[in-house]
């Protein structure tokens, strides 16, 4: 069994990898880390997770290498770029959820983190990378740092366009849409739920980071590929779940059929990315409800005649394959387990 | 008191408008037309009107025109087609909500109409247009065509950027999110609720009508103005209000100070479209649930320096401002009464 | 025009007192109070109305006194009861909406509201109960009380039986159901969208104060005919409107006609409590959402003669018939205005 | 590996009988039954399925029998008693989720499923109850009946007071609350989602046949313990998830203390019952989005001192304890798996 340690085990994603980790065959939960609501069981902090594991919540130590195999730091990034100045060299992987080392380009890093203090020495040594992707990087990997969730979904909506058609997009506007879970559990009047309910709220009009982290990581891919990508993000009035709409412009000439099957081509070895067609199904896919609690992605491709434009339709569900179900499939590859091993649950629909 | 009909009496549309109507100073609710559920009461049709108004639903003929001084069409296209041609010139005001008369360009119309035959005679005579933009027209007009819910908010979104700043606009790209009052009462397994709540449904990913109409009015009103314009819609997890957003790229450079400035200039004198700043307020705006049940078109402005564009957001109730509202704002300006008669009411919130 | 002040001008009774008061004929809005939020607009704080009134939220003195005719206190019960201290004799009319003076027994007083200390001299003053049954005495008070939203719906459903029909009801198990507006708009991680949305939440399976409040009233109506009431709340998945269910069980013989008789004479002349059969419309009712926005409570009786029990159920808005419309009907029967003046709105569905 | 056939493959309980039984490491799904959709893949059908399971759907006939060890009937009771008498003896386990063999009493069975026709002869041979009061029975059962969803809920609450503590249950008034997938996906107006989101739709106030389903068996389990029960259901703005208030009145003497002692015995051995006391977590307990895609049941049972009963709450996810999850339970009993066998997921929360 390989021991697993989860750093920020109180928030969304902290729940999310308790529930996947202890449903794991080959991983064992051995350590529950935060800085609040030290001293309290998993059950008193997530209402369905009534787990009898033994294990409060601890402050992170030094002496935590001791519990573990591999640490996840479910963390705010500044907290994560701490602890993994603690924590490397000493925990055999440490696989960050947080943006602290995402953006690789230095001058990036600082202009979309600020309060990040980038440490280039570990920063260089971090792998990135959606799994499907960067596979073979991750295989002994030490340090892991992960796409965020809208990043997670544009990066496998947009890279069959620039790694497997070899497009130059010239211009991309993504469109997200996400429910409140993604937004955790912090105390803010705008996230009650009388206000937040029935909203449609453009959280973040301009400016999103995840466009920077996803232009970042495609340029690094392929330089050239990404012209100008921007970004405008909305919470919409459900819980888990978001769907990322990239209307892509590139001089490239491909047709429907073309594009879909460049993306079963680009995915046929990757069983958590499904390329759906539109009306494939009762209702129109992807719909992020149709991946609910499941670590697949679904991905549309949509060639818009009329627009003079290429359509990328990607869903998942933020807590699984946006944060805590791609963590475990980075595991899975890090230590030589089966990719999907303790992820094969389908989706849980309708919820 | 003038005289009003309601055909489509039964339907969502048709609900608010006997809702508006019945609330409004200066309009006597006279006939109730429809095809099916003839002889029903209001009350039976919509569960929160039940109102004592001696009027049941009836078959629409000629002797309709007896009753009534103005007549609202909340049907299908082909249904308003027929109804229009059957009612035209035997009474005074025909205000038809459906996109049957909307597209004035021949070869547009048929395009995305092609179930909808064009009769010319008919079609030339119709005025549309978003009240705010031709109000000067609707007095007296004889036949009305009011925009589609969508058109009502992009055309106010973009209006001050091509009428106001006159901005070529390159290449638009339109992002639209509404709820599910947006589909109607049609027996349909996607919209029943089980699989409606909680989706991100994309269900118009290309293609969708009211972009067409958009850019057949502003190319109208200032030919030259609108390069490309695409669009793609979502169903999300509510009932009420959309959001449309628009993605400006264009060459002309305006910073957000003048942007801002436009906006307010160019609606000054326009109570029911707000122009609001992003932070005004406890919640991020424009968002539909801050208009709800009003007659309110709520719209942000903000210029993405990051992104080179201009994003344009607008919310509207889609069954007040997006029809029957701003049918009965059409029929004021028609009749000579105050703008806002009988559509005071301030957005009820949180619901 | 009778002036009004709104105190407590933040909360969400406080925003539907703004909303109904500046929509009302008769009432002048001149004063915003609250101990928060100094220096506030109302648009600041209420994202739908954005109104120009002169008027920003302002601590509450004697001097306020100058400035209104009647000021509503829509403040926690202990703000209220040291409010209503400083402005009875000052202020022609106080309308209290809290719990301060809503029980008159006064060892179920203090029960119930320990921290609520009881002023006789004040208590004995005030006027409590539903406008509906306590109309007369409305007429010139100066002091006056108004039930909370649950125990409107549980006396307006409940008094038929006892007042109406004579009945003593041995037992009674009231089941209550209400979104998330009702808990208002304090930080609670429970009340986060994340974790309330998709709720049942049993938040009161016990001892709620309304059960108190209407047994103590219905019982000072006409002694000896509450014989045991409890009651139990849930918290549902959306934001406003509140159904309740009570359960009476009764030695007294009644069918359903004479049931529906009664009730439907009991309410004749009063236009705000619909009775209402239960497969009278689309949708089951009574239903909060066909109330929405509206002064209505809406009122089904049902003999279960299977289960030997008759079954009430009464549904309002919370914030309207439950806190500001019925504030605003009782200042109305108070100065002698019609007693749906300002209340003429018609509910917003669907919503 | 044992075999599996789902009839009544397309509805809401068939898709989640899918989803468990494709997880099952020991089950092996062999045949997809139905009377419409014939033909199609299961990700036609439900659209988070999207599995190569390499069958479509088939209509019943006795050939079936050659295929499966096991035939789960997800159909319309009426279908089921039919599919019941040609299926009985050539399958060695038939379970049937619908109505049709629930209630023994033949004059019960008579007055409450008056359009299912009662061979008593296949009746009497079916075993019915909750998996945790009968498992002794289902072992090499031939024919299994499961309870409601609702009954199942009511019946694992009110068990541990007659067969546990031998209390008398005078009165029992049931207040259900459930989400819209209770009500499957007929084509229904008023489950369309503008019209059921949101609502309280109080759909079967009176007369609730899940209440005579747990007298019966209650009465028969242990003669004379249920005095009078009554039950009203209502449907709440969710999809997934029902919670069950039950709401006791008997004549016995015990304390909180007695009561939760007593449930935490009863159910020492049954994992999928979850004893919770009701402020153990972040939101009060039970609430159904706690167990939402496992197959546990919450129950919270509290001693109410001021109202003189004892309130149970139940909640259960109503695909899954429910029904899905049940029959997987029953199955596993049936050929000696372990019982939690491929029911070892933890609940998706938030959702």
């Amino acid at each position: 069994m390989i021991r697993v340690g989860v750093v920020g085990a109180s928030g969304l994603a902290g729940g999310e990898l308790i529930r996947l980790v202890t449903q794991h065959p080959d991983l064992e939960l051995t350590f529950l880390g935060g800085s609040s609501h030290i001293g309290r069981r998993p059950a008193e902090l997530h209402p369905g997770l009534r787990l009898d594991l033994g294990l409060t919540v601890q402050p992170v130590t030094e002496e935590v290498a001791d519990l573990v195999d591999v640490v996840y730091l479910a963390t705010p990034a500044p907290v994560s770029a701490e602890l993994a100045g603690l924590l490397a060299d000493r925990v055999p992987a440490v696989v960050d959820l947080s943006g602290a080392f995402r953006i690789r380009t230095p001058e990036l890093h600082d202009r979309w983190y600020p309060k990040v203090r980038r440490r280039a020495d570990l920063a260089d040594r971090f792998v990135y990378g959606v799994p499907e992707l960067i596979g073979d990087q991750l295989a002994d990997a030490a340090l892991i740092s992960l796409p965020g969730c809208y990043a997670t979904a544009i990066t496998l909506g947009l890279a069959p366009l620039t790694l497997g058609l070899g497009l130059d997009l010239k211009t991309v506007v993504v469109d997200g849409k996400s429910g409140s879970s993604g937004g955790g559990l912090q105390l803010r009047t705008a996230d009650l739920h009388p206000l937040r309910n029935g909203a449609i709220a453009p959280y973040a009009p301009t400016g999103h980071r995840h466009a920077a982290e996803v232009s970042d990581f495609l340029e690094r891919s392929k330089p050239g590929t990404i012209g100008h990508l921007s970004m405008s993000a909305y919470g919409v009035s459900h819980v888990r779940g978001l769907l990322a709409s990239s209307y892509v412009f590139t001089d490239g000439a491909v047709d429907q059929r073309e594009l879909q099957r460049a993306y079963v081509r680009f995915y046929k070895e990757h069983r958590f990315v499904r390329v759906r067609r539109h009306a494939e199904t009762l209702i129109p896919v992807p719909d992020p409800q149709a991946v609910l609690g499941s670590n697949f992605c679904d991905v549309t491709v949509l060639h818009d005649e009329e627009g003079g434009r290429i359509v990328v339709l990607s869903a998942l569900d933020n807590l699984v394959k946006g944060a805590a179900g791609q963590a475990v499939q980075a595991t899975n590859l890090r230590f030589g387990l089966a990719e999907d091993a303790g992820l094969t649950m389908q989706p849980v629909m309708p919820a």
